[in-house]
């Protein structure tokens, strides 16, 4: 039985097992607390011995990060903070951690420290709260869209296209890598490549999820994607996993109502089902936040961050309104923006924070994008000028999505292709949907990580997914 | 609305839409009947058009693969097949599909032909009803793990390490694929990629998956894997999926016992929510079967087959005993077996099936196998020459589930990685896992692939994802 079920027991002086690791020993004069977690929950289960039950010996071997099985008796605590205990009969080690090799002794860990020893991170309290975290919204994902009639489209890792144009990519290859064989003119010879084509990781599974959702209406994808910039961020990851919805028969607004809804959802199951992961990541972003300056502390707590999306509508105007605004905030005609504002630029997070947390107080979904800022698939609106683009912010992070309703006339598409320099052969399949029974449809991308950072209020992505692809790091 | 929540509903001539793409259109003197499917479903909704309501024009436009949206009352058929249908008052006609251009025409069309055109093929009965149940079966294993406690762990994909040792590898990279920059020794220099050292795609996630069962106790990944194997067989896949579980505290017995009850809760949830797409999927497969010789087709229909594995106790017993069987059976003693029995050898799909399909006629686990066939971490038993291994076979396919007890002793676990030629270096983050609290535990790898074959009755691993990569080939 784990741990989390165990806690939840009426005490009776049952016969128990508790399995785990340990997490602290105290000894006093005759009695040692001994403190079990198994990473079904935040909490631990504290053991007690009374002296003579269990030998020195073995008593000398429980140390922080041993593994043991305790036998005895669950009974009602006496101390504060659990309401059960065990009251301990026989321990049997299973690992030892010999205390001067042990990493994580009972101490505070920078997180720094703590990426380095990846392998051993998920022991402690931060890091196991934010894995179970990010399973409750994992699953929380695969939950809506399976309970509103999507089906899960496994769309390919390995391309061998670069039609989105999202960034720099990975090469994948079996060639020789110092004597790769070449062509007449002296290029590699990918003929001779284990696809017999040149290819590399994927940056995106919309275009595949577009042709799922052209035959089954309602498709996601849930994967992982990847982009070889050279971004030492606290936002960027090489590789990091993705949730890209696309459903046939959806317009503009249908996309931003699914957005909507579907944030709102996963945001709601992680609260209702993290409840003390949650509770405990608020505690130690108070902690953190406290050597912040004042200004730079948030003003939410994180629990109230999450209430903030889901017990708001979400705000919906359109870029060139956003635009507006931004012209006429005190903020702009102060000077407190960093980067300029005019129509036709990228808005920086400065603009899409100050939309959210200053202007509406709620969050924000902008939509009509400049046609020139956004990708060549996005529909063309009626001027010729924006596409049917949409961006939801949130507060703390600004953008945590973004889509679009999809160009659907072959002859628009085509013409933006050729704009932007794609070749025809190169995506001829994804072409052909739009000559084999077009229709209107939408979809939107949500990075995972960007999720999970947002609602375990952790502040650098690397500590949201367990081992992280970076620039020059690929260990574990 | 979706085709497959209409199909349910009670007509009473209420207004209805109906959008999708149509399979066939048949006119008969006076009427014109559509069939329509919208991917939801493996059914069509008839949508029946008197004279009059609809223009010729567009009428003419209404052909397979076009694209459309009907405007109706929904009232019961007096048709054979279906419930309810749609009495048109309008089309609409999103997107047109030339009959002389469009490959998807009513008729036969050749799991071959098909592959070739994956863009357009899950607008197919077979191919949609595959993709169909492929949702359901990832969604059953996200429930049932959910379910019971576990956390879905992202290992990584892109690795540093090649410690499985399970196959050939895809490199990643980053570097000039003509002039990679060298070392001194002039081997390629690996420290200026991406990552600073030599990355490959995962072939497991495994080793990461133990790291996470040994703070989590119970974790499952689900994610890509990759083989750079030059096989173009109908069993393999350069990238596939791959479930695999992890469990502290278990034992093999435990981890038989998990593989037992999770793949019959999967089949069982694609029985209960698949009914209609595997009964399709059974009619093809008997159309299918009509073509071979009467002693290579399958005694049992797929149904029947899915219910061998939901309905039957897995038979469980020793590699050694099941050499014991092998060496004893008639099919041995007539020379049936193509390849020869004795201990020590890889078990065959012929011996594997021969177990499950006539001695045993149940599902086999077999454990404890030479330690010599099987890899490196899995726990020796006292006897030093087999390990704690097991592999679940099934009928039709053979080896479904192949798993183990992991060695937790760092001593002989290190001896092991010596004897099969790992570098220490290579993977200490894993040795340290039996360092610092190392615990019994235990996990295995069901292929994903292989599943949905099972479940589907087809024979093409090709034919059970949505873009296939195996050698020579990476479209779309």
């Amino acid at each position: 039985m784990q741990i989390k079920e165990i806690l939840g027991l009426t005490p009776t002086q049952q016969s128990i097992v508790v399995k785990g690791w340990v997490r602290t020993k105290r000894v006093s004069s005759s009695v040692a607390f001994i403190a079990i977690n198994d990473g079904s929950t935040i909490h631990n289960i504290q053991a007690v011995v009374s002296e003579g039950t269990v030998s020195e010996e073995t008593l000398k071997l429980v140390t922080t990060g041993s593994c043991i099985a305790v036998t005895g008796k669950l009974i009602a605590s006496q101390g504060q903070g659990q309401n059960v205990e065990v009251e301990v009969v026989s321990i049997e080690v299973y690992g030892t951690a010999d205390p001067e090799k042990y990493p994580l002794q009972p101490k505070k860990h920078s997180l720094e420290f703590l990426r380095e020893i990846a392998h051993l991170r998920p022991r402690t309290n931060t890091f196991s709260a934010i894995l179970r975290v990010r399973h409750a919204l994992a699953y929380a994902i695969h939950t809506y869209f399976n309970n509103n009639g999507f089906f899960y489209l496994h769309t390919p890792i390995i391309t061998g296209s670069d039609a989105e144009g999202a960034g720099e990519m990975f090469r994948v290859t079996t060639l020789d890598p110092i004597n790769p064989p070449l062509t007449e003119e002296g290029k590699v010879d990918y003929k001779e490549d284990f696809f017999g084509k040149e290819t590399n990781l994927t940056v995106s599974g919309q275009l595949e999820g577009e042709l799922g959702a052209m035959a089954l209406s309602k498709v996601y994808t849930f994967g992982p994607t990847f982009r070889a910039e050279n971004s030492n961020t606290t936002r960027h990851l090489a590789e990091f996993w993705m949730i890209e919805p696309e459903v046939a028969f959806n317009e503009l607004v249908d996309n931003m109502d699914l957005a909507e809804d579907f944030t709102k959802f996963c945001i709601k199951y992680a609260l209702d089902n993290c409840a003390d992961d949650i509770a405990f990541l608020e505690k130690r972003l108070i902690e953190e936040e406290k050597n912040k300056k004042k200004e730079e502390q948030s003003e939410l707590s994180l629990s109230e961050k999450l209430r903030f999306v889901t017990e708001n509508e979400f705000e919906r105007l359109t870029y060139t309104e956003a635009i507006d605004i931004l012209l006429n905030s005190k903020a702009h005609k102060n000077g407190k923006f960093v980067y300029p504002v005019e129509w036709g630029i990228d808005l920086q997070s400065e603009h899409e924070r100050y939309l959210v947390e200053k202007h509406f107080k709620k969050p924000v979904i902008l939509t009509n994008y400049p046609k020139d800022i956004k990708a060549f698939y996005m529909k063309l609106d009626e001027d010729g000028k924006t596409v049917r683009a949409m961006d939801v912010l949130f507060p703390g992070i600004g953008e945590i999505i973004g889509g679009s309703q999809r160009e659907d006339d072959y002859a628009k598409l085509l013409q933006r292709t050729k704009e932007v320099g794609i070749e025809e052969e190169s995506i001829w399949w994804y072409l052909e949907t739009r000559q084999f029974g077009s229709a209107p449809h939408a979809g939107f991308g949500l990075g995972f990580e960007r999720l999970v950072l947002f609602v375990t209020g952790m502040s650098n992505i690397r500590d949201v997914i367990p081992f992280p692809r970076t620039p020059k790091t690929a260990e574990f």
